[in-house]
């Protein structure tokens, strides 16, 4: 594991995985000083009586804090993906050598393709990484120090990337209880498109479809457990979804056209008032998920 | 509330539903006695086992259960849908004046084409009914007391439903702590196609397209909480809903229509790369997805 006690995190956005990230890594006393920095100076007041971390300030005084980091000190992007060039726009003549350069976003493709817009190429300290965390909560208010540990961070190295960027931020995310996994951009993409972009689309489009219904009153009182799991997503940031959603576009359309030829067929089987069709599609789906749920322990 | 002390419950059917009613009745104290009927042996074994009934014994005997009741006595029918008419068939002939009829079927119109057909007309002792409650857990071993406490339930009696037959059925549901409704057999269906057929049908799917993914297994691997919850419900048993969908198939397939249009807007303004149409969309959702929250006080 690479030191990172004489270190400095300075976490860049504050919502739910920024701010989490940041009073996690302030709590297990992982690094020397935890700095936040966002839009607010209202943010910096809740960042700093939320215990988030030891200093925040707001965009304005990005310059001053980026320049004054030394080499083995960590940066992480923790914006929404669609504000990441005008961040590594900022960031590019700022950053001090050996200074390293992650991220959180949930696409990586990209992000990747942004680096290369701004550097010319992907540049050896940035080491693109997502964690599998979330919760349709949003904000710095909905900070949760626990949110990483025991789940998956998947980080994308690209061949340019340099393995000395790559140990502190696998550091990083060990150290607050992530079991860390490297893999493709395009890999990293394609299963995220499906696990989570693809039904975050279906229950965005769910609540949508219901609203419309000239009994929506009705629809929304009688609404029970099965409802409120199935849709609970879509209480999620749309800012945050519209980004990931046009971001990871070519991946997760590909997901909800084989959605859609799966859905045909059980609409098929269900029109044609055919059990055994019926049947089939729906003890494989569960059976699939039960074998899922043991091996995750979790229903 | 009609009195239920003197009486006897049967319970027809000891599924996940009908041993949590019986179960609760039980405890209650509802009823003089509660008598579980089911296939076979084992699960009389495990019915009483598990205190779910007083008395427990398998269809062979059904014939001298229904035969000894009473006027005033209760009779659910707890078994899937399209098992209905064989049990209407047999409890047709047997069932003494004055005994009420009901069920739990999670769709009605279907339930009352059922009974015509046995009775020729809805017959004036019979209560068509559907508790709002359930889990993706089956089966007589998630029998669960609580399970209609603070939930509602809907009943749809037609024009032909003796008020006599109406009242003690309310009593059961409020005495195991459900706030009982009635309407229309047609509205109940279209808004449990809304808000429990449709996001069964498409947590069903999801799973099932993901399973012909070439990386399955990382798939699975990376399903966070969101696709967690959202999947959820695609681990209900499938004989039960595939029941429900053919049952309940012209209003499920409205709704699965509806849903593709929204689906396909969503797709178009992701596939245009059309922020402003994505938000708009995304917006509207999460703002009805909090609002139902709000009002329900769950997230």
């Amino acid at each position: 594991m690479a030191r990172l006690s004489n270190s400095t995190l300075v976490v860049i956005g504050t919502g739910l995985i920024g701010s989490s990230l940041a009073k996690a890594a302030r709590l297990g006393n992982v690094f020397q000083s935890v700095h936040a920095i966002n839009r607010s100076s209202e943010t910096c007041a809740e960042v700093l009586a939320l215990e988030v971390a030891d200093q925040a300030t707001t965009y304005a005084e990005l310059d001053s804090v980026i320049g004054s980091l030394k080499a083995g000190d960590l940066v992480v992007i923790a914006v929404p993906v669609r504000a990441y060039r005008e961040i590594f726009e900022r960031l590019k003549p700022l950053l001090p050598d050996g200074v390293v350069l992650t991220d959180v976003g949930s696409s990586k493709c990209s992000v990747i393709k942004s680096a290369e817009q701004v550097w010319g190429r992907v540049p050896a300290f940035f080491v693109p990484g997502h964690p599998i965390a979330g919760s349709e909560k949003t904000g710095v208010n909905a900070v949760n120090p626990a949110l990483f540990d025991g789940r998956r961070c998947i980080l994308t190295p690209e061949q340019e990337t340099d393995s000395d960027a790559l140990s502190p931020v696998i550091s990083l995310w060990e150290s607050v209880g992530s079991e860390v996994d490297t893999m493709d951009a395009q890999d990293h993409d394609l299963v995220l498109a499906a696990t989570s972009h693809l039904p975050h689309a279906l229950a965005f489009a769910t609540v949508d479809a219901l609203l419309t219904l000239e009994q929506k009153n009705e629809v929304f009182r009688y609404a029970a457990g099965g409802f409120r799991d199935f849709t609970r997503i879509a209480a999620s940031d749309p800012v945050m979804w519209r980004d990931i959603f046009l971001s990871n576009r070519d991946a997760l359309l590909a997901q909800l056209e084989n959605f859609e030829a799966h859905l045909a067929e059980l609409k098929l089987a269900i029109s044609s008032s055919d059990p055994e069709r019926t049947s089939a599609i729906l003890e494989r789906s569960q059976a699939a998920r039960r074998h899922y749920a043991e091996n995750n322990g979790k229903s």
